[in-house]
């Protein structure tokens, strides 16, 4: 049984303990609040688990799971040594954690919306340690709720992250001006969902490189100027402008 | 049976005599080379179609599967009149057909690649006509090879194109971008795959502007600005520069 404290009640702690719970082999012994007061009072008070009671130190792992601002704070507030202790984050550094502790990183690879559930066996967990008998345990503890776990390095995390953005925040940011423009022209956006579903299962067989196509892809000048035209939204055009650009840049480096 | 004369060899006019032959109700006579000479030559010949002898007169409808570019100077070319003529583009108006038949459009929406099998039934059809008569005709041929088949006027439909742009087109690149970020840092893009799915699954349950999640979002300076420091291609910095601009405008008009 591996036993791990959660730190945070956000999105990310509350899927955290809702997989581990269904696990045979991880016992989650307790979620303190980490925002202000309310951890320092969690410390005082030596909280108690759902199921008995626990001191904080019992735990095989300690889990920092709260937003990348309150990481190095709340794990310093927490004062412990040489005990496992890992952060959530896709962007902060192995070294936000104190410098008694061993350090590691548990990643769960994926956008979570509270009150969406997600399938946590098909999200990738990236994990990182310094030691490699920490190594070891973050990946049973991985394995014990996915298929896909990787051993990533805080430099390659920070890229996966970046790349995350592009590929999540931004993809999704896409769709939304797709639906402005059908809501303000009347057109149901769901007759667009088929070739959303395209664009991405074309990744199972060709890279997106080779599944390019469209108006910037075959420098056609006058669709791209005619779709300038329609678009009202300024900022919506600027975007239109730079993603047509980056498109023709790609293709003409590859000439 | 609905006899259909296809011109043009490209991409959607192979597709869609693939499907019309496996239907029924439809019977392809023929494909014109619509390139230059050949069209004028093919006319000339009175093309043969694979199982017997038929002229170009014979079909109910005769659809100009060429680039958008072409569609005014072929439509012309096959000098009909008072025949059903449509067009298979997204982005051109009905109008670009010759004023002597009677017009229409055909417009699967979704992205056609070489080699690359599709699900018609899945792929939502536009079509539009002048009269009733060719509308329920069009609404014959469409439904003998889609389940979902909308009527869309020109002007709808230059919007749709519009909107197809930015949720495949440009989506497309941004999955390029993050590969790119991928393979500079040695990770495997696959790790992202899932939280690609999960950004198009959202949509089933949540509108896009509701599932945003992200740095731009949140108005997370810090992390934009560690990620502008991370990228090295000048216009993918400004992809993600006028990209967070641009979420911050929507999220900051809804407040």
């Amino acid at each position: 049984m591996i036993k791990v404290t959660l730190i945070g009640t956000g999105t990310v702690s509350t899927h955290l303990k809702e997989v581990f719970t269904k696990t045979d082999s991880v016992e989650v012994i307790q979620i303190i609040p980490s925002r202000g007061d309310a951890l320092s009072k969690a410390l005082k008070m030596s909280p108690r688990h759902d199921k008995g009671e626990h001191k904080i130190e019992q735990s095989d792992i300690y889990i920092i799971a709260v937003s990348d601002d309150a990481i190095k704070s709340v794990s310093e507030q927490l004062n412990k040594s040489n005990v496992l202790m890992v952060h959530t984050s896709g962007s902060v550094s192995i070294d936000a954690l104190p410098s008694a502790v061993r350090k590691g990183v548990f990643y769960p690879l994926q956008t979570f919306s509270k009150g969406r559930k997600v399938d946590f066996k098909t999200i990738p967990i990236c994990i990182e340690a310094e030691k490699k008998g920490d190594l070891e345990l973050l990946l049973k503890l991985a394995e014990s709720i996915s298929e896909s776990v990787y051993e990533i390095s805080s430099e390659q995390r920070k890229s996966l992250h970046l790349a995350a953005v592009f590929v999540n925040n931004f993809t999704n940011h896409i769709y939304q001006i797709g639906n402005e423009i059908c809501k303000e022209n009347d057109v149901p956006f769901d007759i667009l969902k088929p070739l959303i579903m395209e664009t991405l299962q074309k990744l199972d067989t060709l890279s997106p490189l080779d599944a390019q196509t469209g108006p910037a892809k075959r420098s056609d000048q006058q669709t791209i100027q005619r779709h300038l035209e329609q678009l009202k939204n300024k900022t919506h055009k600027e975007v239109y402008q730079i993603l047509t650009k980056s498109i023709k840049e790609t293709y003409a480096e590859k000439l």
